[in-house]
């Protein structure tokens, strides 16, 4: 495997950064930049195979370490893993940064962190022409995974309720909001407790996995999307009004790739509640 | 202002890293790690005041640099504006990780991506106990707010639609899915136009200036939250079943911070659009 190169380094630190670094100049005043910081080589960082069974337990216990959660788990065992191995650049990120995927985002229920992990270490090293199929691999993925898969050690230092088995959902969304509350109702298990957050301490696991699976397939050129779209989306968008452009569609009002059966089929659950509700 | 000290480039950098830079061994074999790599001080990066309007059109020209969108847009503005004003390490980051943000991240509709881009800056100096509040206050701005405000200067060098007037409307939601496809319904503009890149790009402005305010009110100690909760997520949750621990509430199956309104009042939206849907 090929060392950090002086590009790289550049497109990293700033040339000031650099020319500080290079003077010994740790600990006194920076080099103030004239200007902007330009980054002269995006998406620069070397991708690297991983063991997909090496990064779960790392996953794992950086879900609960510190209580730092999915999105630090997922993106510290993979690019944490990297700077093991391979030391710079990989062990020069800011990983707590990754804490704000907890609760899909700053507990908003958003995006589930785990993958805004994932995505994150992979736009390290790919830009959206290379990342965005491969984002639509892992996310497809996780719309239709029944959650969760892993099943941590019963050595394992952090976990809580590593011994115990916990029933499964489909995820059907790659909301936090959506999995997350699912999940609950389903088994009857609340959202704030220990076993909800034993669950997403084992897909913080089951993401990382699936991530690196990804990556490497990306890295040995055999990587291709396996996963379509659901059909109810193919008929929405796909063969139908809303996606494309404003010529061939009826109503092209459309963002996103989310599948629409969770807040477009009617269910009991996106009714009035605030009327005549229990 | 004090300069980046020794704690925080060690936080930063892990030892391994600054042991191979102090040995000047840029461009060669880089020290190999013996163990993942800790970060010492987490959250150890030094805030710094900004002036909100001398982000915006950084933002909303970062916006339409090379395509890296409104995630990349906003974060750039605040951590790259601090690289240009005091050096190391705000010029360190590979900025263009917050690529991945466009359109909901990775074009999916999920969180906003000038959101994420607001949100990833706050968390390179504050951990979950300071920073949810401030996401609160943004997130909930966000959800209230008619989009686009920000009028870009006739001259900007990115922009393309920059002296055109756009129509604004309630975002309703911090989801790009909901904010884009409501603006582009109500004002029957495509989703996938010039028009709608511009209302984000302006977005990209808004929320940078937001993003801001609400970092320099934390430095300085007069931060406090003036937004909240809305009455109908009040009902369901603060006063309601939907929130708490299983002791106290009825169906504590709730994850997350978003109103409620959007998919759980039975708008026409959120019908069966698989059956006699035109």
């Amino acid at each position: 495997m090929s060392a950090i190169n002086r590009r790289q380094m550049l497109g990293l630190m700033g040339g000031a950064a650099v020319v500080g670094l290079g003077a010994g100049s740790l600990g006194v005043t920076p080099v103030q930049a004239a200007s902007m910081p330009v980054e002269t080589t995006p998406f620069s960082w070397t991708p690297r195979i991983l063991d997909p069974k090496e990064v779960q337990p790392i996953a794992y216990e950086g879900f609960y370490d510190r209580g730092f959660g999915c999105g630090y788990g997922v993106f510290y065992s993979i690019i944490g893993t990297m700077g093991k191995k391979w030391g710079a650049p990989y062990n020069s990120f800011p990983y707590s940064m990754l804490e704000m995927g907890k609760s899909g985002v700053s507990e908003w229920g958003t995006l589930c962190g785990a993958l805004l992990g994932a995505v994150s270490a992979f736009s390290l090293f790919w830009g959206r022409k290379d990342r965005d199929p491969m984002v639509d691999e892992l996310f497809r993925w996780y719309e239709t995974a029944a959650f969760p898969m892993y099943t941590p050690p019963k050595n394992a230092k952090a976990a809580k309720l590593n011994e115990i088995s916990l029933p499964t959902s489909v995820a059907d969304s790659v909301l936090c909001h959506i999995s997350v509350s699912r999940w609950s109702y389903k088994n009857g298990i609340p959202a704030q407790s220990k076993e909800r957050s034993e669950r997403c301490a084992r897909i913080t696991a089951d993401t990382a996995k699936k991530a690196v699976e990804i990556m490497n397939a990306k890295i040995n050129g055999t990587f291709k999307t396996t996963l379509a779209a659901s059909d109810v989306r193919k008929s929405c968008v796909a063969e139908g009004c809303h996606g494309g452009t404003a010529d061939k569609y009826a109503s092209p009002t459309l963002k996103g790739k989310m599948d629409c059966t969770p807040c477009h089929t009617g269910s009991e659950h996106v009714q009035n509640k605030m009327v005549d509700h229990p």
